[in-house]
């Protein structure tokens, strides 16, 4: 990631700084760790770190509240220094509890119990209240919650839950509708599709055809040995349960193309070419009569575009996608407690092997893995799902490449609750910094953007209208 | 309060039900006692008792969720019955989790560490998202919460928060702001002080005289004697500690009928006559140079009409204020934990002797009592203090004469945020069965209360327009 990193220069925030979370639990609970706990009961704390970055401030103007965590000097936080400078806010970028090193266990991660996006959200609003609180000259400024795909939904739901402690929120490519009954299942595989329909000729038709190729060529010993060559894995496939290990990684290969199909060279799960999914097309356009061995061919020639696009990759590994630490264990355990996404495939209107969505299979993993059980229906309970009309100030943020836009806002539902679609940009696009290959409609999202902001802002520091009551 | 159910007849709600929670939780946790834990890692339940009465249903009319519990058949209830019967809505009557048979622990309220309003919101919305679907006919009802007092409070944060499961809250003499930093500690007892004022010549003040004639008097052997069998004492005072829970005892004796005043016979913490503190204060007319005992004579008089007007009393406890069971220890765990309410007295502004608010001896106390310690901001984090504009369609209706009303919204915030006053009110009269007696003000209250209810349901049932979004 380090070519990202000059684009940096001169915009390092502060050290991280850790605050003492002594009253961060939304609800009391007792632990079983008698130490370490964050209740009533026992009045334990843990050190959450954030990120701070005065630069461009002009007390007491505005601030902005990164709820992706400490994404800070990444580019896929570039607009918010931008527009910190536009408006001379004051930046925040606020570690969720349980990722990084905002351990309230230490490294022990197995302790996974208050790991929840209300607890995360919770800790965001004493942290902000505390800043403000601490931070001489920061205790008017109005506060606007910035993320992007999980920290775009908590961004979301942080104005829902405590539009006291924030005046709005953009929610960047925030599947909050992915949940159980909201959108169909299978609508988040048809966007990764149409992205490889509309990249190159017969890109999907190839992909759909590989899987039997796969299984064709894979039944032999001999055919494990040649497809674990032309792919360059680092371990051989040896047997069926390999091989469906592979199909899952090759399926999650696409769908992060779909993510991450930039107008430009970019690296946010991998280094990329612009436009990587035509990049892999390229290799994916025989025709019908094309043999399983030259598809697969192609199939390792386009894989290759997204594993080893530096030429550094010695070997490809199935049991990663992405090469940086994004925090895979705590997202899974979130998705079995809260964050239930149904997903499903049928090989019609999408490009891969059918699956349904088995929730039962999925519970009796999670129990298998965690000890725990998802509740499908919370997160409609607690957030609202379609129902969020009685909110305001959010902005919902969608990218038309993006597959999480199909769990996504957007429609507007208020006045003050906007979508904006992004035809050509992919998972939150809009987050990043301006580039001269930007897409006219990311500007103009991002102009749209500001414009809601400065909105925001000019709504906190109007002074309140008086109002009297009904003296009866 | 025989006399008062008599006014229930035909309208008995339905047997009590219950409804198992078996995803209560606002936030995973993990308990002590691993067979009855809630959280995710444990997959624990316990039953909630609710009431709930179709007698006056219309299907698909709406519904009115009470959060004051399970007082379904008392007047305090009586104003629900009345609306109901106008709007052909549902009636359901939810116990908060700790109060009466909803107990996760069953009788062993020593595990209180899940207690907390937040958690009671959560099993309120659970259960309505339950009774909508699992009834037939009430899956499109909106619903309406209504509760007086702390159930006026999680009223208005149910819509605050849950603002997908109720339209709009009625929160009568709800104090939301009665939290450290909102409104000044010595309001509340001034409201008392002022209603004995004008109730009585020279009511309050002999009532702040009293205080040390009971200091003068108590301080010999005979006098404790005397002051005993004066009051009709069950157990004599014998030293200066039992003086103090006398005096004690007596202010919220006074703070009781401040809350209690209404306009004809009522039976809410005690049967009492119609506007009492008149009863009390015709005992309380001594003029300047009256002496300490015949002061105290009047001062025990007043005090029969409060403990004794039904003259059934044979002795009055000074353990105790009220006869019923209001869940006294439930509340106090809150107020040691969340629902931290500073007050204070000077002797000035109020009939009380001076008494600071000491926040460190109050979380001792609690600490000793519970071991817990409260938290003081964190109701103001979590529930917005004054900051509540973002929110919508709330009633705060309160009484000029209940002292609650001094941390109650007085004044309009927003066009869907109203506080309606009720100057000749006592605690949520609204809330009671229309009577004759009733004041024109809780009659104009009662009619503005209903024409939002109508408003917030003809929203609810008005189809949604369709919104575009910003394509760019």
């Amino acid at each position: 990631m380090r070519t990202q990193e000059m684009e940096l220069k001169g915009k390092t925030p502060q050290e991280s700084q850790r605050f003492d979370h002594s009253e961060n639990s939304l609800t009391p609970f007792t632990s079983n760790f008698p130490d370490r706990s964050f209740g009533f009961l026992e009045d334990g704390t843990f050190k959450q770190r954030y990120l701070t970055s005065d630069v461009y401030w002009h007390k007491p103007g505005g601030l902005f509240c990164s709820t992706q965590g400490m994404k800070a000097t990444l580019p896929g936080s570039g607009f918010m220094w931008e527009i910190a400078k536009e408006l001379g806010a004051m930046l925040i970028f606020a570690e969720h509890r349980y990722y990084g090193e905002s351990m309230p266990f230490g490294q022990d991660s197995k302790h996974l119990n208050y790991l929840t996006s209300e607890q995360a959200l919770a800790d965001f609003a004493i942290l902000i209240k505390n800043v403000k609180s601490t931070l001489p000259g920061a205790q008017h400024s109005p506060v606007i919650s910035i993320g992007g795909s999980y920290g775009g939904m908590l961004s979301a739901w942080f104005r829902m839950k405590y539009p006291n402690i924030v005046v709005g929120a953009l929610a960047a490519s925030a599947p909050i509708w992915q949940f159980p009954g909201m959108v169909p299942c299978g609508a988040f595989y048809k966007t990764v599709t149409q992205d490889f329909a509309k990249s190159g000729y017969n890109c999907e038709v190839n992909i759909r055809k590989s899987w039997s190729a796969i299984n064709n060529i894979s039944s032999s010993a001999s055919g494990l040995v040649w497809l674990s060559e032309e792919f360059s894995l680092c371990g051989p496939l040896k047997n069926k349960n390999d091989v469906g290990s592979f199909k899952n990684w090759l399926q999650e290969t696409w769908v992060n193309l779909a993510m991450v199909d930039y107008p430009y060279e970019a690296n946010f799960l991998q280094p990329l070419p612009r436009w990587p999914i035509q990049a892999v097309c390229k290799y994916l356009t025989m025709d019908s009569t094309v043999s399983d061995k030259l598809l697969l061919q192609g199939v390792a020639q386009a894989a290759k575009v997204y594993y080893n696009y530096t030429g550094s990759t010695s070997c490809l590994n199935i049991s990663q996608t992405a090469t940086g630490n994004l925090g895979i264990l705590g997202w899974f355990y979130q998705s079995c407690t809260e964050m239930v996404m149904p997903m499903c495939t049928d090989g019609v209107g999408d490009m891969f092997e059918p699956e349904e969505w088995n929730f039962q299979a999925f519970s009796d993993e999670c129990n298998a893995m965690f000890g725990v059980r998802p509740r499908a229906d919370w997160a409609e309970v607690v957030y609202g799902g379609k129902d969020i009309s009685a909110h305001s100030n959010i902005i919902f943020s969608n990218g038309g490449l993006d597959p999480w836009s199909a769990g996504g806002v957007t429609h507007n539902i208020s006045e003050s609750l906007v979508s904006i679609m992004i035809p050509d940009g992919a998972h939150h696009l809009d987050l990043r910094y301006s580039n001269k290959h930007d897409p006219p409609t990311v500007r103009a999202a991002r102009t749209l953007e500001l414009m809601y902001f400065k909105e925001w802002i000019r709504q906190a520091k109007r002074p309140h209208r008086s109002h009297s009551h009904y003296r009866l």
